[in-house]
């Protein structure tokens, strides 16, 4: 916890000087500036400023992820975040974010430039640059379905998604199903590496046998499902469960280019439950996240962070949502 | 969600009679009360009733902790919910139970007589009768180191012990030891489960050797060392990681007992932090659960099932607390 006159001497620059870089005064060069802000950063001088400045602000930062409107995955979350700051009275900033910006300036930098108390991550992976600072930063953040390991300023929220594909299960056992596939995201997600390790769990769990060959990582679009069903189908598939519902969109028309039925032929559960979910002809089974309260949690658990309570992981349960993309097992396995 | 009507209907009674038994009229007899109560819970009333009466009453139940002094583990985990209840203006009744009490009455009907709105549950095991009961449960609810599965309106807090653990092995290894025993707490507790799994998990990430002659179970009592220590001692081991502080200082006694110093001839590290990790001689190396914390979340928790957001793990960091019962190893291993 440096004080302005240590960065001063570091510098070999005057107080005042460190004064006006701190809080954006225009009398000196952005170049001086940045070189102050940085060495604060570095000294570990900006939490102790973010903390004292008394300033109920907070950002969101969004990478890769739809936000925009309600259809979309990320609009609830952010809801569901600034409801919950509202009502204590903070204010929060959504700041869509690319790499290059991550680049440019480090993180701790850009949140004491801009007097943010704490942030909120949407949608980075975890080889973002930003990510990779967050093992050091003292800034208090939530990040959606990431883990900083050995950092009490950071914390995770998330659904606990093995109840809900542990339910699926269920659901398709007693249906009759035993060929059950399951098509994941990406791979290098925490995210995917937890459902496919429920999907595993719940299946053996049920006595159901896990066939590599009925088990593939996609991506998170539509489009990942043609490399991937003719597959499934080859091997006996009698059941698809995919890791988002826009994956199992691309997974009901790759079906239906190869001829068949949803869910007479073959059933397809999601994940997520979008709005699309329930407007899709057959309406979709999935398993629902439900983002306004992880936008909610989300912002629970950084007013802990702020506060000290160092505070890890948060998990929502996941739900079980039955429509008509699923139906009895017609064939024998 | 019953009415009022329906629970006439199904008593064969007048609906007067209800609302006097709902309400603990005194012109009503006790066994009247008590099957109005019961009706009213197996009905689903129960959480209605609560959720509408804008009563700010919550308890904390405890069993088989203790917790009246700051000695204690209990302790400053009910201070840490109190204050917390506070600051939103809650009220927090504290209950001490026994298996007695809660067989005597269903958990629904006693919140619903004492018109309090959640729960938080400290101390429980999880064959305890109301545990099974939770499972059903309608009334929110937080465990304290208990998961029920399936049910939305429990919630789950605690510590997530692999960090805490995987630091002390990280410590025990920069300091040569490599036969370093577990004693852990009684068998039948989840926590004790995933701190065994934490602990052979970072053991195997450190590359060493976990010899099952050098794991126990024993209980959550000072008392437990006596029948493993010596054990432990005969198969070579350097130092001996507790699942709490309190089993660590039955371990030194043993120990000393068997003419072996702490840390000189074999290191010990404890679990919790409780006040007396400092007090003892030597000072005791020990794994931290900030139990303020702990209560400060549990209510944190509960306030966000009492609102619907279906929250069913918090969990915090455990911390790493460096003193004086490691040290060197000096066997060759």
């Amino acid at each position: 916890m440096a004080t302005i006159k240590e960065i001063a001497n570091k510098l070999g620059i005057a107080v005042s000087t460190v004064s006006k870089g701190l809080n954006g005064a225009s009398d000196i060069s952005a170049d001086m500036r940045q070189l102050v802000l940085d060495t604060a950063v570095e000294m570990g001088y900006a939490s102790k400023k973010m903390r004292s400045t008394g300033s109920r602000k907070v950002c969101i930062f969004i990478e890769n992820m739809d936000y925009e409107n309600i259809e979309q995955f990320g609009y609830e979350i952010i809801v569901g975040f600034k409801l919950s700051a509202a009502r204590r009275h903070w204010d929060v900033s959504v700041v869509p974010t690319n790499l290059n910006m991550q680049t440019a300036e480090k993180f701790d930098t850009y949140m004491l430039k801009n007097g943010y108390s704490g942030a909120f991550l949407l949608g980075f992976t975890l080889h973002d640059d930003w990510v990779q600072q967050l093992s050091k930063t003292a800034v208090p953040t939530v990040l959606l379905d990431n883990y900083i390991e050995r950092n009490n300023h950071v914390g995770y929220v998330g659904t606990d998604s093995y109840e809900g594909i542990d339910l699926a299960v269920d659901h398709l056992k007693n249906l009759g199903h035993t060929r059950i596939a399951f098509l994941n995201g990406s791979k290098n997600s925490m995210v995917s590496e937890q459902r496919h390790q429920s999907f595993v769990n719940s299946m053996a769990k049920h006595g159901l046998l896990v066939d590599d060959d009925l088990i593939a990582y996609g991506y998170y679009v539509p489009d990942c499902a043609k490399d991937h069903v003719p597959g499934f189908i080859r091997n006996g598939a009698s059941a698809i469960m995919c890791a988002s519902d826009l994956i199992a969109t691309g997974v009901i028309i790759e079906l239906q280019k190869q001829g068949l039925k949803v869910p007479e032929d073959i059933s397809v559960i999601g994940f997520d439950d979008l709005p699309i979910a329930s407007q899709l002809s057959p309406s979709l089974t999935t398993i629902r996240q439900d983002r306004t309260d992880l936008g909610k949690s989300a912002f629970l658990l950084l007013d802990g962070l702020i506060h000290n309570v160092t505070i890890s992981k948060l998990l929502l349960r996941a739900k079980f949502i039955q429509r008509d993309s699923t139906g009895s097992c017609k064939r024998k396995s």
